[in-house]
């Protein structure tokens, strides 16, 4: 009973994620993965016992680290920064798989923890840091109620863009909402740069 | 061959948007709706053509119109007014409707589009109206960036505060998120009320 080497399952999660965005959660079978992958449905059940777990392991071993962004001396350039060093197409591919398997999560709590540890937690990490060196560097007070809010005001604009304008969300439209709401909010006053 | 009458139109539109809750637009099936509203998959077929025709009446029929809100002096206190007035139980089915449809709209336009019409576009129409009369007051100046992404970033904190924090939202949430957030971003002096 031979199982997947390292390299056939990185590429066997590929085909998950690629399947999840494209039919959603509920759509995805193992006949599909075990179809796209060149494998068997015998082999998948082996090494995963059900789709919730295969789809959790997916996600899980395919998600990004959280970049690490060095202090570029302001909120404002450190988060461009954090843009520029998050790759555009895995962003993207990436939040496209919170709609795909948003609804499953309401009736699957091991979907709904693991969406939230590999795709939202994270980011959430980060941007936490990036307010804790602008509270640091004295751009933002440190009780400013903004700071709570912060990164659950970036989901609309850049996940949901899409439904609420009919344009997809991109780089310089979260940078023009950081600008226009975020930084007022948080009393940064805007560099020059 | 006989029709439905209104009252039980309503009624099976009231089913469809109560399993599209439940099992998301994938799952959906006929049957199931057939079932429930005790009618045949025959007569569904005969008077709504598809499961997808289906939806897309179910979600116009049903959705809520936007509320009036009458001008209470004030930019903070209308928006409370807006709350009030947004029937509590109503609303969050409503936004339930979103997860559950999100991911089918990407390769579904009649979907996308009732989505908008229907679940989107009179809400940003009334928080439009509402910055309108604010800016008419002089609370807010005509030209703040902030007005054009009022609507979408309060998408985030009402509608995904359980992804990212694993809690519910509600509306005293949402009215912290807009004086943390959204008020000092408008530069709105904050009444004493």
């Amino acid at each position: 009973m031979s199982r997947l080497t390292p390299e056939r399952t990185v590429e066997l999660y590929r085909h998950v994620l690629r399947l999840l965005t494209d039919v959603g959660y509920d759509k995805l079978t193992m006949d599909a993965v075990a179809e796209q992958a060149r494998s068997s449905k015998a082999t998948l059940y082996r090494q995963w016992g059900s789709k919730e777990r295969l789809v959790v392991e997916a996600i899980g071993a395919l998600a990004p680290d959280p970049p690490t962004i060095p202090d570029t001396g302001s909120f404002r350039s450190d988060f461009i920064e954090l843009q520029a060093r998050t790759d555009d197409a895995l962003e993207s591919d990436d939040l496209a798989l919170i709609p795909a398997v948003l609804h499953a999560c309401r009736t699957n709590d091991s979907l709904a923890v693991s969406l939230h540890e590999h795709l939202v937690a994270g980011r959430v990490e980060t941007l936490r840091e990036l307010i804790d060196r602008a509270v640091a560097r004295g751009e933002v007070a440190a009780g400013n109620p903004a700071i709570d809010f912060f990164a659950i005001s970036l989901i609309g604009p850049a996940m949901l863009r899409e439904v609420v304008e009919g344009v997809p969300s991109d780089p310089a439209y979260v940078l023009a909402f950081l600008d226009a709401v975020l930084i007022p909010a948080l009393g940064i006053t805007r560099p020059e740069n």
